[in-house]
């Protein structure tokens, strides 16, 4: 068949690019070697979210015990959940079907790989060959497995197998304390597991700003979690049904479950990208360049080209080369503001500089901050820990950070407001409801900046 | 003694102006007969946003028992949310206090009374007479008691009373489905209280978009109220320790107590307001000009002025005319775009023009709009009805609108489009974090537009 756009992984960044190509008119092939959704729908964002969701009771019920407030027992059913998120992601992937074919876009479920710079094989009812001017590498992520950490899918376990968990494990130790393994330890910790994190790195959530991480770590430490950071794995192995880690210092912890949850690597053995002239990492991205071209006729967008690996950023470069690919726009790609978040409870936002990343380019930064512990809302929630930070450069504000109750609801205003570099004139001009989360951000902006 | 600016009332808008003016170097006294901080911290938006907190785990695990996916009991103890109440609300006080001080603020704790243009007498430790360049009068509301619903503080309450109670009603019935009787509704449903909401309107929450009035209907009767809307009260009186109402058609209903939310009214008497030229409207109003000046030397803030009846409406003000006592603007007050919500679950949010508000003088209206069932935040929550629709002239976003699982989070950043006049290039230039309820209002500003 013949095709202007050939897209292989119907993830966040596939299907967006599909979309968007198919609304400007190009015939669209779509190729998907397993289920449609990619790893955001079936293995990450969605099912994690669904059960953080189905489990906020027990949270907040924790939250006013604490504060002697209020008794009782929430028992979330495993089992029926499990049901649950299957048959949400099963009528998920469903509707994307149908959208996609309602819009005319052809799809093919195989393994797909280039040929050429033109040319592609799937494996979908025998062999298809598809000709394409340009095709979409959206192939995406899988969990790192590294050397000596390898799971079994029994005991030792990634996210993929984590969360297909018949019932919760007693115990669990998280080898990684990034927001993989801090979202799916706060589900399982309300499920009842005794939940342990061990990470080589100082702190919690490298990626976030340092004062995050730190809180981070007290607000999980008071809910009873066993926390070693700066803690290297010497080995990790099942013994009787249990997992058990050997720390760099020789001693030895175990647990029923280990989840291990060091990072991710991109999707991009045995595509043929040789064939049509693509370049990967050392650690196995495809390159891309501003156009997120990986050759003449193929763009990677989302995880498997490493610029975020976060499901909205891939959504947006789809988008980007399906209009590229139309013609509809000759500019380099810009990412824009790219907000990320971790949720639970605490929650962590995150949008454009932060003044740790500023200072170590040798620039100047002032923050101005607020603690959550003079927020409304967060005191009725009985969750007071944290703060949201904002990040000025002179009279500008390039970013802003949070931790604590609600702060991902804070996201979005805080990308665009960096996006739009907001100063004290916009935020003066802008009515925060009385009382929010939201508030946070206002009292953040109109404190008193110092140097970070 | 003499100052710049006199202000009558330390709820948000006075409290706001008294910071505002000291930072501009402005002399202030600031007069409260009460307490500090007005109905907003101590007999509304606070303590009713503190009870929706502490008893959001029972709705949660509602939700999730409705799906067959949690069991448990969720048991708040209302004396001891009440004591914890009272002391966030005296320890906000207290910072309300030292703050105040801090700055050079001279608190009289006393009622206040204009006797001229530039006088005032208050009744604190004696009389003190002040002097006064410009005086603000932040008096505020109070629930209002119409003829036949009048309150005894004991059976038939109103919003003041309810939030004193010792225990919870076994039921409650409420006249007036605004978002008054609709959060305390809430509260109390959680807390166990058989509700029944009675309101001659043909729709809850009037001051809403009609779709939004509708969906809560649903929303609310599904949650077991009893809700009697275009249902006229011709009287109501306590029997035998029990609220009866008599109905429009001759009916008798009864419940253990009665909340009578009807409207609030302007704190307007005794002010001595004709001495200082101020003039009140029929409702009893401070009339005030487009700099909000009440008289020549009297501004009028907040909710006795009955431009908004919100707090941060308020603040808003008292910070435009500290500003303009303090000769930093010239300018007309403008109220910029001023979000507002209904907290709880379901909440509501709008921000900007509605388009039965644009229909209804004549103009053209388009509107978008996308479904809470697909938002994968509210589906993980179990709250999956509601919808966010937004308001376009044109190419432009000129309201936004909603009802839905954690839709307040969405009213800030609804306001800054609206301010901002969005258009799909604004749109497209925004990355939303996924998945997310903000993602709700993405999905609603690329939805195909269709007259309203």
């Amino acid at each position: 068949m013949i095709c202007d756009l050939f897209i292989i992984g119907s993830g966040p960044g596939g299907y967006a690019a599909a979309l968007e190509a198919v609304g400007l008119g190009l015939k669209v092939v779509l190729a998907e070697k397993n289920v449609l959704g990619g790893t955001c729908l079936n293995v990450g964002c969605i099912p994690t979210k669904l059960f953080l969701g189905a489990t906020a009771a027990v949270d907040e019920l924790d939250a006013q015990a604490r504060l002697k407030l209020a008794t009782g027992e929430v028992k979330v059913d495993f089992g029926a959940l499990q049901t649950r998120k299957s048959k949400i992601l099963s009528a998920t992937r469903k509707g994307m079907m149908v959208k996609l074919q309602q819009l005319g876009v052809t799809l093919l479920m195989g393994e797909a790989r280039l040929t050429g710079p033109n040319v592609a094989l799937v494996q979908a009812d025998g062999e298809q060959r598809v000709e394409f001017r340009h095709a979409v590498l959206a192939t995406g992520g899988q969990p790192l497995a590294v050397p000596g950490l390898e799971p079994d899918g029994k005991t030792i376990l990634n996210s993929d197998h984590l969360l297909d968990q018949g019932r919760p494990p007693r115990s669990l130790m998280i080898i990684g304390g990034g927001y993989i393994g801090l979202e799916l330890g706060q589900v399982f910790h309300r499920l009842g597991t005794s939940i342990t994190v061990i990470d080589a790195a100082e702190r919690l959530a490298p990626q976030e700003d340092p004062e995050v991480s730190v809180e981070l770590g007290k607000i999980f430490r008071r809910k009873g979690w066993n926390i070693l950071t700066g803690t290297k794995v010497r080995g990790l192995s099942a013994k009787e049904d249990r997992a058990e880690v050997t720390l760099g210092s020789g001693d030895l912890i175990s647990a029923e479950k280990a989840l291990v949850a060091v990072g991710r690597k991109p999707v991009s053995d045995g595509l043929g990208l040789e064939t049509a002239g693509c370049r990967t990492t050392a650690q196995g991205f495809v390159a891309t360049d501003t156009f997120l071209r990986a050759a003449p006729t193929v763009f990677a967008v989302g995880d498997v080209n490493g610029r975020f690996m976060l499901a909205h950023a891939a959504e947006t470069q789809g988008r980007y080369v399906a209009r590229l690919a139309a013609g509809r726009t000759r500019k380099p790609f810009d990412p824009g503001v790219v907000p990320s978040c971790i949720y639970g409870s605490p929650e962590t936002m995150r949008a454009g500089r932060m003044a740790h990343e500023l200072k170590a380019e040798g620039k100047e930064a002032l923050i101005s901050r607020f603690q959550l512990v003079a927020n409304p809302i967060a005191q009725a929630h009985g969750a007071t820990s944290g703060f949201v930070k904002i990040v000025w450069s002179g009279d500008t504000v390039v970013g802003a950070c949070g931790v604590g109750h609600g702060v991902s609801h804070l996201a979005t205003l805080a990308a665009v407001m960096v996006r739009e570099g907001w100063t004290a004139r916009e935020v003066e001009r802008t009515v925060f409801p009385h009382p929010s989360v939201d508030e946070a951000l206002m009292e953040a902006l109109r404190a008193e900046r110092v140097p970070a």
